[in-house]
């Protein structure tokens, strides 16, 4: 989803800080959505990053820039030991490997998008910058491991690698999933498009949340800070709204009225309180604002966005 | 080394904490040197854990606890990339993946030998239990990894893990080395024995030790503490003693004479200096104490176990 939108905010602009993008190649498990573009020559490639001679063949057009979404997520890594590591560690290692085996000649900027899945409860009301990463999921051990890689390769001077933390991602487009974390984007989507949904977790719930847009956002001005100015930690957590369930139904009243607030049905769920109680609810992320990355100004932000990105600027008339 | 200093004790105390040890497998790259015991058997076997069956060999014996120390120490981790994470990640993960492959019937501690090099500067005078893990060296980051990776097994319940992350050891027995941590136990080593000792860095350096025997003590006790009181968080660093270099010497004065502190020699050396910078100085490592593990009470105990345990408790006529 995050790619598919970064991709084509990259063919729409064309450019990347104040340089053209001749080639975008979109890299996926399955066949990637081409956005049309007439500045850069846009390529679909679907390959297993974790193959054997995938992550060389991609290194060998020597892009300038990589971006590294590739994912297992967080509920299939933990259901399918095997594939999470196979595909988040040993993935992530054979194209920073590829990237080595080239040589000083070619040092990219590798962007790869960690999660806030890498911190572990217990935490501090607010996590600083030099907090501790300690997993509770085989996901978030994933992903820490792969930004200590790339610290490491980029330290050593084989690559040229940033990793951010992504905020949990709110409103995701689609449909409602599996995902433990589903209902934070749920109950603003669904009474959105006149439908239910359910709230499985008290009004009192905090956590951090980013739009897609202020996600591609982050991606972007990743691809473009300065080096020198990240030092020897290449990895930050990046900005965020942290906001309570009822801040965030807040903001769809504000929005979408009463009706749309009325579609939210609370369904207290035992065990999806207790996966969340293991979550971050609030970062100071200094670092990152210092360095220039910028958050949704507030959580009716992150639903207007929703609005404007997905629904075309308008909510659908069954929720008036 | 502290390989054979565990062996020995385990040989010689013949039980691990309430349990007899029956059987005792040395594993090494190279032969080892099996310690005379009349309780446990005593067996050695070379292999390289690297390799393709080895881990899966070695666990087929089923032990129930494992010390897991083998390591490409630091400056051949920096040195030899390649091998580095080839034994101290690959390794360790096959020796994990053969743990968990056996199957739920089968769930041994294994007690992993971390370091304080997963920390890197910058960092506070004193680092705390939830301090973040920047290594700023190959070695530092495979450390790293191993913890994550420990950690997230142990959370599967595939096995039961504990990383702890000894201080520098002082003083090492033996001859000078070319690490450059090599000076901590050079201007102590050398000296006892009459010999002359180089210091590249100001008295003023301060750093973290403890003597091979509370090392030894650490893994003894890492392998019989409280599966429940550990918690998730499976990896912490042991306690130690933060001492200057000129309580160092101070040390060796009160203990060998002002002739012994004549034998250190002064020479500055801008890139130990440089590197040494990096290094931390103290920690609070107030969860190992709650766990009971227990350092030496100061560095005059440091220069005793060393007299003590490698010099017979005499210290040669040549330093009076």
């Amino acid at each position: 989803m995050l790619g598919r939108k970064l991709a084509a905010r990259l063919a729409t602009d064309g450019r990347l800080a104040d340089a053209p993008v001749a080639h975008l190649i979109l890299v996926d498990a399955i066949e990637s959505e081409c956005p049309a573009a007439e500045a850069p020559q846009v390529e679909s490639i679907v390959a297993d990053l974790s193959g054997p001679d995938t992550a060389a063949d991609l290194v060998s057009r020597r892009p300038d820039v990589i971006f590294h979404l590739a994912a297992i997520v967080s509920g299939e890594a933990e259901s399918d030991f095997e594939r999470g590591y196979r595909v988040n560690v040993d993935g992530t290692r054979l194209l920073l490997d590829a990237v080595r085996a080239v040589g000083p000649s070619y040092r990219p900027r590798i962007i790869f998008a960690s999660s806030i899945a890498v911190f572990g409860s217990p935490f501090p009301q607010v996590i600083g910058d030099d907090y501790c990463l300690t997993p509770l999921t085989s996901y978030g051990t994933q992903k820490a491991i792969a930004e200590l890689l790339l610290s490491d390769y980029t330290r050593r001077g084989f690559l040229d690698g940033i990793g951010i933390r992504l905020p949990t991602i709110c409103v995701r487009p689609g449909r409602p999933n599996l995902a433990a974390s589903g209902f934070f984007s749920s109950i603003i989507r669904e009474p959105l498009n006149g439908e239910a949904a359910v709230l499985p977790v008290p009004d009192s719930v905090r956590h951090w949340h980013a739009s897609p847009r202020a996600a591609v956002g982050f991606l972007l001005h990743a691809a473009t800070v300065d080096d020198e100015r990240l030092g020897t930690r290449r990895c930050l957590t990046m900005p965020g709204v942290s906001v309570t369930v009822a801040g965030q139904i807040e903001s769809l009243r504000r929005i979408a009225g009463e009706g749309a607030v009325g579609l939210i049905r609370r369904e207290p769920d035992e065990s999806v309180m207790r996966i969340v109680a293991g979550w971050p609810s609030s970062f100071d992320t200094r670092r990152a604002t210092a360095l220039g990355f910028r958050a949704d100004v507030d959580f009716d932000e992150i639903v207007q966005v929703h609005v404007q990105d997905e629904l075309g600027g308008v909510i659908p008339l069954a929720t008036r």
